[in-house]
């Protein structure tokens, strides 16, 4: 099949669909250029579920945060019609469908894919329901696996920067199985939110190598093994085999043809290509063209994720994890991240701006990140003789510590909202210059730094990163980075080209250089940096464990 | 003389007038029993000069902070007839009138008492002018009083914790004469306001042992020698002899009578008493009730200020001073202080608070702080996950250290400003234990703690300050205790009292226990403040010198 006509002798294009935190949206794009003609947004109707499930008073535990499958198929049934409307495609040009997904995303669902909490008898357990990559209430079971995998000496620990998260797979699953045995009992399949809305379009089950490697600790062709899984929990040691274990797809395959319910729901042709599975950072790859070896992927938003191939297996200290094929086939996937970035910028603009602030963002018709960015802009680096650090959210690498917190330091009378608003953009950069250290220093040199995300449209932002960060960024062009990847997979999946390769550098767009480091800044933030080290060394890695003290008293105190 | 009735057989009252930072208050009060009949205020035209010297345009250097004289004598001419009035009293019942300054607040002057800035020749020199308490420009002059003072081995340094602050005598005056020679040169007296004030109503120069010792280096009976002078400045050698050495005078004393011109302008029978000066906060202690050893006064506004009698001397680290008579004499007075305090609260309100608190307040009808305060107050002891040091203005007590800084650690994307409000309060809290556990180890215990100062009205805080230090408070009753002590002190030299003690006893008055601690919560607040001890010597005891580091960063980009 070519790029330019399709069977039916038309232009063809792809749907990529990005399955977010708070909404799904669906873009349609011409598979010979990677033009986006259309796209809608679908926002879930029941957003993040952390205080009470629908319909009910109980709160919730701490930290949890569940979703509704219903939402997901709410935006098949609702953004991707409206997508293929408003860019005026007859629904026979479409050649195929793609989808992203948060990771790790997971939810219990039975033999046939129906999720548990859409069963009766458990719409009241909220461990029936999806948990959201951000649920960091398993924190315990990821202890515990971490704990007994340093015991028994896996392998495959290494390939995680030697820490498995509470937010993946196991840590998850384990924490429903101690919690709620009964549901952890009924549950026939473990899957990613990634795999199961596949699954939902094309009827059958599969699995992707990208979760199944970062999230699910499959390594080397094969999952952790029943000692060890018994070692964490005598009923966990069938996990695996019972809940888990099936085939991997590789990225850019062909899941299946979309099934009739499904082209009902979207409107879209049945039996057209459904690409297999991807998480949102890694799908981002493709179109931001930065599949080569060394060229990093910052995806920044509310957090940020950081995916790099290299064609070196090496560990990095506190990567996320490297998988084999795990954002194209051939080469080393890198991850890392950075749990709060855009989010840390948002807290601090909800709750810690006064009003006049918000009064005169209002008078110059602003948006309050934008007055304050303005009002930081000019200020000499290091004038606001502030450091902080930016682990609102915990770290996720290099120290992959979720019981960290935030701090800052530097704090007088004369200290403005806007200063701190700027160490809080400065910490986040400092944060990414010490992971961009970490690769380097480990043998996976990072050669080019490419921004991604809803950030990249903050030029304070952006130039202060480049200053940190002494490298020049590239920018992607694209608006939805993650929707555009999973079009460009839909079009190596409906086999429209070859590969990823072809596949991004037809249709990925990013603007080379786009932001340049100021030599005299860059120099003046290596001192900043220097201090911010010794904060990250002081309160990450000992120190008098301030943080976790602060962290246990507060779980220890906190009714729930 | 009896307390209850005077010469003219009539119910003797005594006038109490504090000289504060923006305004003068003059209190009428009762000698029999301290009740305090009226009062008014009358705020200093000229206020705090920091920008431009009256008539002028030219700007003054950065952290200079100076006043009028005649701000202080309209304080004489308003504000006493006025509380007079008010009072109902007739002016023969008044038998004396006592006053308390802020310190150190200086001046050079003839040997007349007046004022240079007063003189036609001088009225455009920022060097003729009263230097307020918090003039901060004599920085330099401080770190070598400091230094040389070091080098030389001088025995008084130990008395005041290791450090001579840039706010009081000698730094201030060495700026002139490093400044303007011609105004040191011409300056007959250097002396404190307080002090000046006294010689206004008297007509004779008087040197109260308070400010000769905590703020003008005597100890021991004598000053700082030649020697040591001339090491600062050749012509600094016989600064203490030509310009500050006269007679000192004990608290509670008699310095003259009114003259017929201060008679004049108070409305008050000439002849009358008139108390030796005092400062402030050690005034406050008459009206407190606490000048027996080991009752700690909390005098707590924008900053806090301790004083405390013992009959035991010793070098508490990091205090302000001690003082032979510095309170009431015969014992040693100790002083120490939290440099800020009810300016961190006000800090955080006016910057980092968001508009619908702001509005919340509003719709209430009460100010942010009490709005913040009630949010907080129902929270679990360190159910915020938040320690923070209390360090804005630099550390008084126990580090003597301007050049620290505040720093907030445990912030996460759920922290709400209520919960940073409450760790600021509670950082102050800390500070003051910090303080007391200081006084207790080095042997002069701390028995009971009294609390006076704008902030003993504020039940949220008081309610902290006692779990936190696991004691009960004592609060003070009268609204204006400075004003209240000066009257005390105004009984004593009338002689309606034989001294302090017992004019305290009579017409002093405070809430025993007002405020007591709750046992659960007092060790929850150990946990929390065996965290702020490790916090606090990480970063103010040496660490990685991060604060340092950002101060010294941010004093050299920073323009002016």
């Amino acid at each position: 099949m070519s790029p330019d006509v399709n069977a039916n002798n038309v232009t063809p294009v792809v749907i990529g669909v990005d399955f977010g935190t708070l909404s799904g949206r669906a873009v349609v794009v011409r598979v010979s250029d990677g033009a986006e003609l259309a796209s809608a947004v679908c926002p879930y109707k029941h957003g993040v579920i952390s205080q009470t499930l629908p319909g009910s008073t109980r709160r919730l535990p701490p930290d949890t945060a569940l979703q509704l499958p219903e939402d997901y198929r709410e935006v098949l049934r609702r953004a991707v019609p409206e997508a293929l409307a408003a860019s005026g495609v007859a629904p026979d040009q479409v050649i195929g469908i793609g989808t992203d997904f948060t990771a790790c995303t997971v939810l219990p669902v039975t033999a046939e894919g129906t999720p548990l909490c859409e069963l009766p008898d458990y719409t009241d357990r909220p461990h029936a329901y999806p948990k959201l990559w951000k649920h960091h209430a398993a924190q315990p079971e990821a202890d515990l696996v971490n704990q007994v995998a340093r015991e028994r000496g896996e392998r495959w620990l290494a390939r995680y920067g030697g820490r498995i998260s509470s937010e993946w797979e196991f840590a998850k699953a384990l924490q429903v199985l101690r919690e709620d045995p009964e549901i952890y009992e009924r549950t026939d399949r473990w899957i990613e939110a990634a795999d199961w809305i596949v699954w939902e379009l094309c009827g059958r089950e599969t699995r992707n190598v990208c979760t199944a490697g970062y999230k699910g600790i499959h390594q080397d062709g094969a999952w952790p093994d029943r000692g060890y899984l018994a070692a964490l929990h005598p009923d966990f040691a069938g996990f695996v085999e019972d809940k888990l274990a099936h085939p991997l797809s590789q990225l850019g395959g062909r899941a299946g043809g979309l099934t009739s319910r499904a082209a009902e729901w979207t409107g879209l042709p049945e039996g057209i290509a459904v690409a297999v599975g991807n998480v949102d950072a890694h799908v981002t790859a493709a179109a931001a063209r930065t599949v080569a070896p060394g060229q990093m992927l910052a995806v920044m938003g509310t957090s940020t994720c950081h995916v790099m191939n290299s064609d070196v297996l090496a560990e990095v200290p506190g990567m996320c994890g490297v998988v084999r094929d795990g954002i194209v086939p051939g080469l080393w996937g890198y991850e890392a991240g950075q749990s709060g970035v855009g989010d840390i910028f948002g807290w601090f603009a909800d709750t810690s701006v006064p009003d006049d602030y918000v009064r005169q963002a209002g008078e110059l018709g602003v948006s309050i990140h934008d007055l304050l960015s303005a009002k930081a802009a000019g200020q000499p680096v290091g004038g606001h003789g502030l450091v902080a650090l930016d682990w609102h959210s915990g770290n996720r690498s290099v120290l992959v510590d979720h019981d960290l917190s935030g701090v800052i330091a530097g704090l007088t009378l004369a200290t403005r909202p806007e200063e701190i608003y700027r160490a809080l953009v400065e910490a986040t950069a400092f944060g990414a210059r010490t992971i961009v250290d970490a690769f380097d220093a480990s043998g996976v040199t990072v050669t080019e730094f490419t921004v991604a995300g809803g950030l990249v449209r903050n030029p304070f932002v952006m130039q202060v990163y480049a200053d940190v960060l002494r490298r020049p960024l590239n920018t992607i062009v694209s608006d939805q980075g993650p929707a555009l990847g999973a079009a460009i997979h839909a079009a190596v999946a409906a086999g429209a080209y070859p590969d990823i390769h072809a596949a991004s550098a037809a249709m990925g767009r990013v603007r080379e250089a786009a932001v340049l480091p100021d030599p005299e800044r860059a120099d003046a933030y290596d001192e900043l940096y220097a201090i911010y080290t010794d904060l990250h060394d002081h309160f990450g890695r000992g120190g008098d464990g301030a943080l976790h003290r602060l962290r246990r008293i507060r779980n220890r105190v906190t009714p729930g």
